[in-house]
């Protein structure tokens, strides 16, 4: 068998909008706390980012979803913070806090300092991490690599840690915006640069994840964030060994923008739950696929609810090609693990044509 | 003068979209942390439920942004858990951490043992704040009421205070919604009598916050909290000594919702700053006024840039009655009080016919 041979290409062809025999599945967060074997690997490890950092471990918990449930996809183990660190501002994790850094930017000169990392080589563990699991899946599934979009990153760069005003990055956008487009320029070549590495060293398909795109104004969005998508989407690798590399954009709460984001040149939309998925395909038509969008809470229900929403979305995108089921968020630790079964399992027997 | 005379009626004049003079504006929040005549009061008061519960201070609170600033309307100074609180839940403050609750809802029986509070008695200390304040205001601007909404106010009492993912009430609504719906039809019918109860005491139009309706899925909110919005609509006192009383939705989060928000019955809904005001104005029609939507983070910006997204917000509006300038949330406590005053007189500029 080929490097490029799939024995599972169900994702990829919905994400072309080829027709597939079943709708596939995959869950944001995947090899996460919810899974008992993760919080093993993970306590081995140490911190969380020794987990990323050695690649044996990332692939090890890479694995552990799909050998509990028939997933269609596998998504590289890392942190969206990877690039920021690799700039040289010390990314750490305080106990119930989340992420911090230990340098802020908020200068001309702080921007003007920032290096862009060469993902070859300052950001060597992720590669390793990605080569190591495209070999260990041995064409089982194909390998979703990702980044954090330009403006969720600058966020956590600006603000220093987890905000909820983004007070700083906002009073930056709109009272010094040459500032914020340098920044931001430079991390879109960071990511577009770290994104094709990931290509490269193996991954068969990327998602964009702009967690915080959706606090922005409407014209905001289209100025900081969904513009340096844009350039991302524009200096990615679409072809790789033989198939074509699909891109997957996600801004959560951007459900009011879906229309430029079809337009942005990517393959696929993410849609958190708040826009039903049916209207949201007859928003963008057949420009892109759609991946998504239960609610996560769904998953602290009962199996009969579990069921009955997987069906009601099933049904709502209704009988068109091009429809990856996901959640709209990430799967969060206090689910149980038989319940993310029940949501699998649904999706294969409703996704079934 | 009457009682309902108004030296100052912009406000209510474009929430009925008659044509105005000028765009009035209040701020969300404006009797807040960012003046230090609140926190002077907050000190001398104690807690801020102390705040609350004492007629006369939430009463000299409640003026102090209309002292500095030419507002168009005066806004009761309350808590939006005031009714969970007097249904016996136990409100109580943690420094840091948000309102939380000592007793949680959870089961049917909770549900079932839960009062329904006489607003009037049980919550007698709101309604001597309103009179206070209404007799104060001696007809210079309107006074606004509000409440929180039954979804919003339930997210507090199911999971015990703030919450990132709802985890308890979204369980209860997929799982158990028969429940869900006993609690939030008593909370409908609180809310209701307490808005009646704050009209009846010289509140001349009435806001509904339900901040965390934009978490719900596009059913979910339909089902579990338009629905009982829209019951306290049907509910409410829609003519007061002689003069309407208006009703603003504000669902944060809410924009892909407008257009089933604006058959609610209701007068106006809130925006915030997500969805740009005139495709707003353009999907609800001339069905309600329009009550937006500057980010609060602009306040963080220079004069010169509030100005211009002031300028901008109503020329996107266009020139149609029914807008009311506000932010699309709360102001923030770090905001520079002068900051707050560029923003209210650039409305007055840039909004005058």
């Amino acid at each position: 068998m080929s490097a490029s041979e799939l024995k599972n290409d169900l994702f990829l062809r919905a994400l072309a909008r080829e027709p597939v025999s079943r709708t596939p599945v995959w869950m944001m967060r995947q090899a996460g706390r919810y899974l008992p074997e993760y919080r093993a690997s993970r306590e081995h490890a140490g911190s969380f980012m020794d987990l990323c950092r050695n690649a044996d471990l990332a692939c090890e918990v890479t694995l552990q979803p799909l050998a509990r449930y028939p997933l269609d996809a596998a998504i590289l183990f890392s942190d969206i913070l990877t690039i920021p660190d690799a700039m040289g501002l010390g990314l750490y994790f305080e106990a119930g806090e989340g992420p911090r850094f230990r340098k802020t930017v908020r200068t001309a000169e702080d921007v003007a300092n920032l290096p862009v990392p060469d993902a070859e080589t300052d950001l060597d563990y992720v590669m390793r991490a990605v080569s190591t699991i495209r070999s260990a899946l041995n064409g089982s599934v194909p390998l979703i690599g990702f980044s954090g979009s330009p403006w969720t990153l600058a966020t956590y760069m600006v603000e220093g840690g987890s905000s909820k005003d983004f007070r700083h990055l906002k009073a930056m956008i709109y009272d010094q915006p040459e500032i914020a487009h340098q920044l931001l320029d430079k991390l879109a070549r960071a990511v577009t640069d770290y994104l094709n590495a990931q290509i490269r060293h193996g991954a068969q398909a990327v998602q964009i994840f702009d967690t915080w795109g959706g606090a922005l104004s409407a014209e905001a969005y289209q100025a900081f964030s969904l513009r340096y998508m844009k350039q991302i989407v524009d200096g990615l690798v679409r072809e790789h060994d033989g198939r074509k590399v699909p891109v997957i954009l996600f801004t959560k709460n951007g459900g009011l923008w879906l229309e430029s984001m079809a337009d942005s040149g990517c393959d696929a939309l993410g849609l958190d739950w708040t826009i039903n998925i049916g209207e949201a395909r007859r928003r963008v038509g057949h420009k892109v696929a759609l991946q998504g969008n239960m609610d996560p809470a769904v998953l602290y229900a009962s199996p009969e609810t579990i069921r009955a929403e997987v069906k009601r979305i099933i049904t709502d995108f209704g009988d068109y090609p091009g429809h990856v089921f996901n959640l709209g968020h990430g799967i969060t630790p206090q689910v149980d693990p038989e319940h993310a079964r029940v949501f699998i399992e649904a999706v294969h027997e409703f996704g079934s044509r």
